[in-house]
């Protein structure tokens, strides 16, 4: 196979020396401007591109960043990858993208096969199902920069962006609680996710300052399954203690419920009301229309991108510190947890 | 920054010659057993990677498939991402990601900075905006094996996956036209893709099939700015001479028609029925529920990758011929088209 003329041929073409025709194309001082032109001329008509792994080598640098996601099925997750390679693109790196599929498993493989430095740099938001981080830890100990956003690793001293989890979560059941809801559950994938436990607790202090007793069953771990989902919520909705009101942690678990109230007889925002965290852009255009939590997630991505490239190309002027940036999400109400 | 130990310090650790470390580790029947497992508990003990870049520039192999699509925001792309990567990431190969964000200058950036091999293969689908393939016929020339799928170039001779375009807006249309419609219109992002030409063509002849004359006006350009294309088709909506029914060829612009309605007097499905090529899983909780014909993404991203690992595992015996390989998409019959 081809792989486009080497520096050799181009130099031969050129009737120069190869050392020579390297240094004009590096732009050196040593090389007069007119066999420079010359040189960059007949390397564009020729099509000469230099090899990127020779480069790698030689720099001990791919121009490459690891992007590492639980599912690319997600719209807060594509818009961050847009966000980071709005930038990236911009500094003339590429982006390796990885989905672990929720499978901490495939995380562990995935993180394993970039210790070889085929990346320059990893963002990366953690699966569902991650609670030990030895595979992370490895990695940071190889003094690979790493960026954890969303769905963060705290045990990790290095820079995470996420949103105002705590708050938000507040502020939504804290919304639910003024629509009248009495009653109000919280849908998470796993608890064993950083932004799970924060949405949590500004969950239970919303109940607590409204003086709610939180019901433990109200609490609820789903699942990777949609179907089980569905069946599980719809258990709990047409249970004699059910819910009144929902904050889902998930944009999938508000899917789910949307699915679950269609095998009951309840109807929303009348019998139950539901906001959730989500980026999805046909929210507005559901039956009913969908209040939602939206995450900054093009922001974040810039941001993540912006802090490792600079990592990159100004190593002795950036640290990536131990510390959480937050970028508040916004709320908007929509008719599910409108009272009518 | 650590590189992680190399072989020269893995085979001084051993006390045994690189070459033969090498070896070892290469599965050569040179070298016993014995030596084979110490070798290869000790790489695992002290973590020894292999430099990919090394090993790139030797086997002028990257184990790296660069995928191209037009945006990322879009359940049918990250749906067919998920079914390239899970063939890929079985043997082993990494996935390099680009976005035109439907702009051919981006595409055109894109398509040049890969002609230095940094990948072995791509797998791509062409902006909207693309109808010069010159780019294209560079990089197919300098023997980089390419695959197109959905928006394909036909002016290249290699391997395509596509939907059943032409046969699906043919069924599309016609079952718009058992529902009553006698004025349908048909929105598209460009008449530059060969998709959108066979589904355009899938409708005219529906409407030719019925004795329908199609109307010039109906056949609408839209473009990639939400809120314009929602002003257009709200006056579309408006007009006199307004459509009874819209056959949209992406997904985006059912949504925007969604919207449009909603700025006027008008119901989904009573005054106006729509039918859209989409993958959007939560179609069936829109108000009301869409009608959709999906492409098989996931099928057609294995299918995609399974043909290129071929290429790249067994170039002998593996040609990407010129054919273009149909896969057929799914019509789901929803309220958005039904009589009430």
């Amino acid at each position: 196979m081809s792989n486009g003329i080497s520096l050799k041929e181009l130099a031969a073409e050129l009737n120069l020396a190869p050392s020579t025709v390297s240094r004009a194309l590096n732009d050196s001082y040593e090389i007069s401007e007119a066999t420079k032109k010359k040189v960059v001329s007949m390397a564009e008509k020729l099509n000469y591109q230099p090899n990127p792994f020779a480069r790698s080598l030689r720099e001990n640098k791919s121009k490459t960043i690891a992007v590492i996601i639980p599912e690319r099925i997600n719209n807060f997750f594509a818009q961050v990858m847009d966000g980071i390679e709005e930038v990236t693109h911009e500094h003339g790196f590429h982006l390796l993208v990885y989905s672990t599929h929720e499978d901490v498993e495939k995380e562990k493989k995935i993180v394993s096969l970039l210790q070889n430095r085929r990346a320059d740099a990893i963002v990366m938001s953690v699966s569902s199902q991650t609670s030990d981080v030895s595979h992370l830890t490895k990695l940071y100990e190889r003094e690979l920069p790493i960026i954890f956003f969303d769905r963060i690793c705290s045990e990790i001293p290095t820079t995470k962006f996420i949103t105002n989890d705590y708050e938000s979560a507040f502020q939504g059941t804290k919304h639910l609680i003024q629509q009248g809801c009495k009653k109000i559950a919280f849908l998470m994938l796993s608890k064993e996710l950083s932004i799970t436990k924060e949405r949590h607790r500004g969950y239970l202090d919303a109940l607590n300052e409204a003086g709610l007793a939180p019901e433990p069953t109200f609490s609820m771990h789903c699942c990777l399954n949609e179907e089980e989902n569905i069946q599980s919520i719809t258990q709990l909705l047409k249970s004699q203690n059910r819910p009144d009101g929902i904050l889902s942690s998930v944009e999938k678990l508000a899917i789910a419920t949307y699915h679950a109230v269609r095998k009951t007889d309840l109807r929303i925002p009348d019998d139950l009301k539901i906001i959730t965290f989500s980026n999805m852009s046909s929210a507005g255009l559901l039956s009913p229309s969908l209040s939602t939590i939206t995450q900054p997630a093009l922001t974040i991505g810039q941001e993540c991108a912006k802090l490792l490239i600079k990592k990159l190309t100004k190593p002795k002027h950036t640290d990536l510190i131990d510390q959480t940036i937050v970028i508040p999400s916004q709320i908007t109400i929509r008719e599910s947890t409108l009272v009518r």
